[in-house]
């Protein structure tokens, strides 16, 4: 014995979601049939609707239904700068904390040979499209501190190099509120070693 | 500036699930977007037609699309047993863990006057025709062993007794494979006090 057809179709299609197993998918059923049917439904359209709609800005491969994202098509911001991140989400960190006001290019990813994933997949030729048109100036290299990202730096910034572009990559070191006790130690060597003159 | 409107619509809508915030919302659509686009279609299918479909068991009040759920309308389950439990999953765990093949009735929650949550959400005018019709021997009561569990615990048993119909409550105490100096005092004074004698 088991739950019915269409409960059974609802928490099978749940465990889509990153992080959603079997239990947690039943949990979420029972909490959407039991307390928020008007929200379920609501995310069901909005759900056809962004898998429908939604595709790559043809300028910075950021997610928008439009064929330029609103930062691509927003009007005064520096053409002179580009800064290269590793997901959507980075695009947004980068806006709400810090007054950059260029553009952006959205790997959607990083670097990874073993998963298949090399300059193609990143969609390096759009990059390299922009790094050769002479309006840049600089490139600002925000992949993440990991093993990947760092080599993506690394070819990123041979591209900008090749083009007569500068690149520069963001700082790494002990973030602000952090205690040099509790820093890990891969950090702390990074900061010492990247100490910078006082002046 | 922010996310394309398509994108947002999708972020907010994905906050009717229970536990998730604007950051897990956010990193979900990423990776629908990014990786799963045909799961998360078939996602928005099954959650409309769930929620267009899934009502009530007329009989037990499990959801189901049809009026009586698969467990009332199997043939050869013992309809003298009745078991009262708090939550559709319930139902499941039992049928999982034991050979029970009685009937259910699902309460869909617990007594909770404060949460405005009476007799009559829990469908309780519902079980009182099951324990009046005649047929029933014993309604085994297996409410979660918290404080408004053990409340509505104690409701059924007395609305039991009024139709003559044996009441039965589920074993507490130490769970199996779990050590006394770890079980909670709570637990623990419950199983002393439960203690039964070896024969």
């Amino acid at each position: 014995m088991s739950y019915s057809p269409l409960l059974i179709r609802l928490i099978d299609a749940l465990r889509c979601m990153p992080g959603v197993g079997r239990k947690s998918a039943q949990r979420i059923a029972f909490h959407l049939l039991e307390r928020d049917r008007g929200g379920a439904s609501t995310l069901a359209t909005a759900l056809g609707d962004a898998m429908e709609g939604i595709g790559h800005c043809s300028q910075c491969r950021m997610f928008s239904e439009y064929d330029l994202c609103a930062i691509c098509s927003a009007p005064g911001r520096d053409e002179t700068l580009l800064c290269a991140v590793e997901s959507p989400a980075d695009v947004m960190a980068v806006e709400d904390a810090t007054g950059y006001r260029g553009h952006y290019f959205v790997l959607m990813g990083h670097l990874s040979p073993l998963d298949g994933i090399g300059p193609e997949e990143l969609g390096l030729s759009l990059l390299e499209d922009r790094l050769s048109n002479g309006s840049l100036q600089e490139l600002i290299i925000a992949t993440n501190p990991t093993v990947e990202g760092d080599a993506t730096a690394h070819f990123l910034s041979e591209l900008a190099r090749r083009h007569n572009v500068e690149a520069s990559r963001i700082a790494h070191g002990v973030p602000l509120g952090g205690e040099l006790e509790f820093v890990d130690s891969g950090t702390l060597s990074h900061a010492f070693s990247g100490r910078q003159v006082v002046d």
